[in-house]
């Protein structure tokens, strides 16, 4: 392994370059206007991966963005690790807020900050970067490697479970990893043992058939913006408790390893309320990672409707409309749940409106197997480069992934994420750690070896 | 009248090409990328008052737009009148729901559409056409006449109360007139007993001080718009009572007059409906004139926050915000609506968040003395050009300067209205019926001689 961690240290400008052209793509996916970015993003990616050594690397098309294969096999009798990430980002609007282009990465004071590097360019890299580094030092791979890097996971990876079951025999393995959740801090790795689920919807509500003079029909027409929030506000309680009927019906009790997992955590509200700028949470009796890992919850991530520009214009609007993500846990179904949220909608929708309700996305939540040798594998690689061990996590995100592996590849996945809290993800001035980039790279090279042991 | 009248038909397609010239001038008063087109505006107007022969036409610089007024004094024994109107317009957005181009003036089927054709331009134009007519041919006028236009109605007059009581001399009158409200339908003229006032204000809502994940803080941080959609909610019940304690208390109990006047409107819940595209009001129990005339009322006018382009982003919004507008009737009080509404607000706010109220506008209500010798006179103009007797209506908008005319210049206000009810104002598509503008140029110069009489 030394040769190999040589070999990283030695590359690590020119693995920089390369990411950094990686992160120039704007791979958007969840606007149409990106499209050829997408396309481009992925053509990147199949050429890479056969530069660094794969055997095979494909392109194949889909219903919606490309997925990208590759495959390195080297003997029946080792075990195949199905290393997974997503090419495609979030948007990086609000764009005046961030210092910098989100689509130009710029170095600053040790880390990398673009639009992607920590969610999910910047890790899946690092899996490429260390099969790299193998194939050039030992020519050949502690294990058989199959690489699967999908364009469609920000937006509910719709195409994914059906390109999993028509090629199962393809991406047939023992074994899926992926590097897309968080580190505790970058000193503190930690290996995860939950996702959420998730229903992503948007409701429409429409009012009269243009826009109405406030003064000449106002009390009379219902607005659409009146009904939106009166709706979004029966959504939760005071309490922030999600209000929809049977919504927590099927939440199990918390494991005793997940009891456990929640007392190892060092999360204090004074710092989480320091990162965040609020001087307040939603209520002040909070568990923090005890609602991010095992309570589902319910946002509204955007709404519009009416007059939006500077100043005053006073009218009744025809149209408003709000983005609505609830987050589920294990054991809660998406599809129950996007029938609960229907139904109690239209059961508190106010009269004189026309409603619908778009479905955007589904994920089921996932659980992970923490007790396999993979597991072990991971654990001791962290050892080996951070001189730590990962401690036991859940993660309040979702990555819908998880749940097709097992249902439909009959694998579990281990879920090592290199990025950390205060990366912004999904914000402006999204960010990575150089040094977390380059340890993730040596920490893989040594799950590779880990896995065969 | 009959030489004057005969004048007004030749002229009328002169007439209707200065009215396109003065619409093609993109006088938003709201947004300031507008204010080139309002000073452009303003200035076209100065001249064209000249050009067809008032014997002073000045510009006044204000803090805000530029207020024109103009002057044709024929003797001290004559009574004053003041005409005023306002020259900027709405906001056109949204764009996509014009058929045509808002600042390229379209004549089809009878009407000319433009953004401000009737909401005022088309009806103060009316105005300065009748004075043409008058000069033309008597080479005088019958009563002394100042002009007044401004160019912030839309946005409040928030600057000419302070204009009027700095030139009250200059612009002492012994009754002022406005075009700028509707007719019942285009052969039913309408006189005015009532307007509403006004109190607009934006909610800006800030929570966490970036977009936040929202599977990684959803459910610990105030959502923005969640919080505020709670707020917006709160404002009115289901039966859409403004729930502000002490809003309605100084709502006065309707005078015998304006119960007449309410029992004479040709209303129909099914015109309306059908007009507006809308199954239900927002309650089944409404009597359309009287809440319009008689009943405050309180609107959402826009809202936004957070991810609203296409698909899905899953954030918590660092911000979100809303506009709203308060109409009141005599004998509400503004300020006095103002500080209820703050008090209220800051009592429903939820923990979590800091709030900012913007306050955009405040306009007191007004009531008309409907039984003065100008409102005879306009009665009588009425019926020699529409021949019909004009019904006593109330009106649900808002024209600050009325409020303004009685108490820094003590004069009554007529106001003659002459567009109709479905003219689209503060909508996309505005227009209005060719014939209704140049009838209103004819019934202004029958005024003007009436009021002599």
């Amino acid at each position: 392994m030394n040769l190999i961690e040589s070999y990283i240290e030695t590359n690590k400008e020119a693995f920089l370059e390369e990411l950094i052209t990686l992160l120039k793509i704007k791979s958007v996916s969840t606007d149409k206007k990106f499209i050829k970015d997408i396309k481009n993003c992925a053509q990147f990616l199949k050429d890479h991966l056969l530069t660094i050594g794969m055997k095979t690397s494909t392109i194949y098309e889909t219903q919606g963005h490309p997925i990208v294969v590759a495959d390195y096999f080297v003997s029946a009798g080792l075990p195949t690790v199905l290393l997974y990430g997503h090419y495609d980002v979030q948007p990086a609007d609000p764009y005046e807020l961030w210092n910098s282009d989100p689509f130009t990465p710029l170095v600053d004071s040790d880390y990398l900050y673009a639009r992607g590097v920590a969610d999910d360019k910047g890790q899946f890299f690092a899996h490429i970067k260390a099969i790299q580094a193998w194939l050039a030092v030992k020519k050949t791979l502690p294990v058989n490697i199959k690489i699967l890097i999908e364009g469609e996971e920000e937006i509910g990876s719709k195409n994914l479970a059906a390109f999993l079951t028509e090629n199962k025999e393809m991406l047939s393995s023992d074994v899926a990893v992926i590097s897309d959740t968080p580190m505790i801090n970058k000193n503190q790795p930690a290996l995860c043992f939950s996702l959420r689920g998730m229903v992503y919807v948007e409701l429409i509500v429409r009012g009269p058939n243009r826009d109405l003079h406030s003064g000449q029909y106002g009390g009379i027409v219902q607005n659409p913006v009146q009904a939106l929030a009166s709706m979004i506000a029966r959504l939760k309680d005071a309490q922030d408790k999600v209000l929809i009927p049977g919504f927590y019906e099927d939440v199990q009790t918390p494991e005793e390893k997940e009891i456990q997992a929640l007392k190892n955590v060092p999360i204090t509200h004074e710092l989480y309320k320091k990162d965040l700028g609020v001087t307040d949470f939603v209520t002040d009796q909070i568990d923090i990672a005890k609602q991010l890992w095992l309570e589902p919850t319910l946002d509204c991530n955007g709404i519009v409707g009416g007059y939006i520009n500077e100043g005053a214009k006073t009218i009744i609007p025809a149209q408003a409309s709000a983005k609505i993500s609830m987050r589920l846990v294990s054991n809660q179904n998406p599809e129950k749940i996007l029938e609960q949220f229907k139904a109690y909608i239209n059961s508190i929708k106010p009269q004189g409106i026309e409603l619908d309700i778009l479905v955007h996305n589904l994920a089921k939540p996932a659980k992970m197997n923490t007790s396999s040798i993979y597991m072990s594998a991971a654990q001791k690689a962290y050892k080996s480069t951070f001189n730590k061990a990962p401690i036991l996590v859940g993660e309040g995100g979702t990555i819908p992934v998880v749940a097709d592996f097992k249902e439909i590849l009959g694998i579990d996945t281990v879920m090592m994420g290199f990025n950390c809290p205060d990366d912004c993800i999904h914000s402006p001035n999204e960010r990575l750690l150089l040094k977390s980039f380059y340890t993730s790279i040596k920490t893989m090279a040594h799950f590779f070896a880990n896995v065969r042991n």
